[in-house]
C-alpha cells in the first residue's frame, strides 16, 4: 500500500456559512468574482450576501458574470485578462461547478502566458508545465454537483474538446459550502447535480488507485446521497436532506483529490463538449447503468460493488448487479430514470464519434479503470443507454 | 451542522515512501533536522536515509538531537537558535511525537522573538499572538503514535506544566508515513503508541465538536487499530499489522485536527509533567477503563460508545459499558492491562495534585468534553485507576 494525501482546501461548511467569510483570512485585497451568465446568484441575492461580506472585510472586487453552464476557454481568457487589468490579487468562484471551475482556470491565466490550452493534458492540449503559481481561489458553492471546491479539477471546453485538468496549485485556499445557498435549486437540477456527486464517489470508489481513505469520503458520500437526495429532489426546502446532500458534495471532491474519476467521466464530456446543453449529471446517469453493469458483471469489483449498494441503502445486498438495482431505483425516485439522449438531440448514428472522442480527448480516464474498457465496449455502453 | 475541514498536510503513506522525498519540491534549501537523544534514528539507518534523500535533492542540512522523549521548552529555544545560526530554512522533525512536536515549536521560535511560553495558552502561558509565520515543518515519523505528522499541535514541558498548543500554520507542509521505518519499535512501546493513536481518536469521537469527517477519520482508526495492534506487539516484523498501525496514527492525527482531544489528555499530561519518564500512551491506558467508564455510565454518548465498541472489534456490542470491555480485552491482548502508576514512582498522596494540575494547565480540553467532569470526578478516576 502506496498512497499520497494532499487537499489543502480550507472548507467552511454548514447552514449560515457564508455569513462568516469575513471572519476568515482572505487571500488577498481585490478579488475577481467570477459566476454564470444565468441570473439565479443575483435573484436569490447570494452575490450580494458574498459583495457583502468583501465590504466587512475591506476587500474590493470586479465582477465576471459570463460563465456558461458548460464553460468555455474564450470566457477562460476574457476573466484572465479582466483580472490582471483590474489588479486583482485573489479569485472568487461563486455559483456551481462550472463557475468555479472557470474560477480556477482563470486564477490560472491572469498569473500565465499563452493559451490554457497550452497547459492542459490530453486532446489537443500541449500539456506543457505552468510558469507561475496562479492567483489564490476561493470557491463559494451554490449546488451540490462536482465537488470542485474540494478538488484541484477544473473542466473547460475548447471547441468538441471537453477536458479536466488541474494540479497541486489549482485547489481552492477556501470554500464555502453552505446549503442555504442551495434550497432554490429546482427539482431537476437538484437530482443531476446530486448524482454528479454520486458518481464521482462511485467512481473513485472502484477506481484502481482507490485508497483507504479515499474510500472513506467515497462510502459517506454514497450513504448521504442514498439516504437524502430523493428528499431534496421531492421538497427542496429540506434543509436537512439539503445538508446532506450538500455535504456528499466535497466529500465527493475530496474522493476526485486522493482516487481518481474513471472513463464515465470521458463518455460524459464526449457527448457534452458537442452538445453543451447536456448537464453534466444528465450526461453521466444516461449512460449509468450500463456503465456500471460492465464493470458489475467484470468480476473485479465485487465486494466493491456490493459495499456501494449497501451504501445507497441496499442493506441486504449480495451481489454487484445489486448496486445497479439500487441506482436504478434511485434514479427513479428522484424522477431521472427516463432521460434519453434523443431528446438532447444526440443521434444514434452519433455514438460511434462520441466512443472516439472519450478516448481521444480523456483517454487517461481509461486507466483508471478497474478492469480494460474497450471502444466496442464503450459504443456497446452508448447503445444500450441510448434512447 | 457547521464545522470547518482544515488537513493542508501533504501525506506520503506506505512502505517505502521515505525512498521517495527526493521526488517531492521540499520547502527550502538548508533544513534543521530535529531528533532524539535516543539512539535509534542512527543506529537502525533513519538518518542517514533522510541525508541520502535530501543530498539527492541538493538540500544542506544542520543537525539538532538532544529531544527527550517528553521534549522540554529549553530544547526548543536551543534548536531554533542553531537554526538561525546555521541559516536554516525549513525544519526536519525526524522520530516519534516528541520529535515531529519540537521541530514544529522550533520552527516557530526560529521566526520568533521572546520565549515559545509567550505564545502558549494554557497554565502560565501568555497567548500573546505569534507574530511571523513559522518556518516550513516536514515530518518524518517513525513511530505509530501521536499523528502529529498530520495535527498542527505540539506538546512541550515547562518547568511542571506539559501543555499542547499549535494553530493553522504549525502543520507540517508535508509528512512522511512509512511502515518500514517502525518494524524496530520494540513490542512495549508499540503498544502504548498504538493505545495513544487509539485515544486520540476516541476522544476525538466523544468530543462535543466531532464532526461527520472527523467520524469518518476516528472509527477508521480505531478499527485498524482493533484489527491489528495485538499482532503488531506480538510480531514487529508483521509488515500488514504495522501498516494498519501506522495508517491509524495519520488518522489519528486527521481525527484531533477536525474534532479535539478531550480531557483525558489534561489528566495524562499532568502526571507526565512530574514524571517525564512516563510514556504518552501508558499515561493515557493506566487510567483509561475509569475514565471511559464515567463517560459510559454518563449516558451522553451512548450510540457513540457502541460504535467504538464494534469498530474496536466487539461486532455484537450494545451498550457503553462493551466499549470499556473492549478496550480492556485489548489491553490484555497487548500486555499492557496491567500498568502500574506507583512503578512510575507516583504515590497515591500526590493525585489531587494532578487532578488539580490537570485543569490549571490543560483546563481548555474539559470544555470538549462531552459531560462535565468535575474535580472530584477526576480525583476519583485518578484513585480508581491506581495500582
Amino acid at each position: 500500500m502506496r498512497f499520497d494525501h494532499y487537499i489543502p482546501t480550507k472548507i467552511l461548511f454548514g447552514s449560515g456559512a457564508l455569513s462568516e467569510l469575513h471572519e476568515q483570512a482572505l487571500p488577498g485585497k481585490k478579488a475577481l468574482i467570477v459566476t454564470t451568465a444565468g441570473q439565479s446568484v443575483k435573484k436569490y441575492g447570494y452575490l450580494k450576501q458574498l459583495t457583502d461580506q468583501l465590504d466587512m472585510s475591506g476587500v474590493s472586487y470586479a465582477l465576471f458574470d459570463r460563465i456558461l453552464p458548460n464553460p468555455i476557454i474564450e470566457h477562460v481568457h476574457e476573466g484572465a485578462q479582466l483580472a490582471r487589468e483590474a489588479g486583482c490579487d485573489f479569485v472568487i468562484g461563486l455559483g456551481g461547478g462550472s463557475a468555479i471551475d472557470s474560477s480556477k482556470a482563470i486564477a490560472v491565466m491572469a498569473r500565465n502566458p499563452g493559451s490554457y490550452w497550452d497547459y492542459v493534458s490530453g486532446g489537443s492540449g500541449r500539456g506543457l508545465p505552468v510558469p507561475n503559481d496562479p492567483l489564490p481561489v476561493v470557491a463559494i458553492t451554490t449546488t451540490a454537483s462536482t465537488g470542485t471546491e474540494a478538488d484541484p479539477w477544473m473542466v473547460i471546453t475548447n471547441g468538441e474538446e471537453k477536458i479536466g485538468f488541474g494540479y497541486d496549485k489549482t485547489f481552492p485556499v477556501l470554500s464555502v459550502v453552505d446549503p442555504q445557498l442551495m434550497l432554490t435549486v429546482p427539482p431537476r437540477l437538484t437530482a443531476y447535480q446530486g448524482f454528479a456527486a454520486l458518481f464521482h464517489s462511485t467512481a473513485g470508489y472502484i477506481c484502481k488507485y482507490a485508497d483507504p481513505i479515499s474510500d472513506l469520503y467515497a462510502l459517506k458520500a454514497i450513504e448521504l446521497v442514498g439516504k437524502s437526495l430523493a428528499a431534496a429532489v421531492k421538497d427542496g426546502s429540506d434543509v436537512a436532506a439539503r445538508e446532506d446532500v450538500a455535504l456528499a458534495n466535497p466529500l465527493a471532491g475530496m474522493v476526485e483529490s486522493t482516487s481518481s474519476c474513471i472513463s464515465e467521466h470521458s463518455l460524459a464530456h464526449a457527448r457534452s463538449a458537442y452538445h453543451p446543453e447536456i448537464e453534466h449529471g444528465a450526461a453521466l446517469i444516461m449512460v449509468s447503468r450500463a456503465y456500471y453493469t460492465h464493470f458489475a458483471k467484470s468480476g473485479v469489483r465485487d465486494e466493491r460493488m456490493i459495499d456501494m449498494a449497501r451504501a445507497l441503502g441496499k442493506s441486504d445486498a449480495k451481489s454487484p448487479m445489486d448496486f445497479v438495482e439500487a441506482l436504478a431505483e434511485l434514479q427513479q425516485a428522484c424522477g431521472v430514470d427516463s432521460l434519453k439522449m434523443s431528446d438532447y438531440g444526440i443521434g444514434y448514428d452519433e455514438l460511434e464519434k462520441y466512443a472516439c472522442n472519450a478516448r481521444e480527448t480523456m483517454g487517461g480516464l481509461f486507466e483508471m479503470d478497474p478492469a480494460p474498457l474497450s471502444d466496442a465496449d464503450v459504443l456497446e455502453i452508448f447503445r444500450r443507454s441510448y434512447r
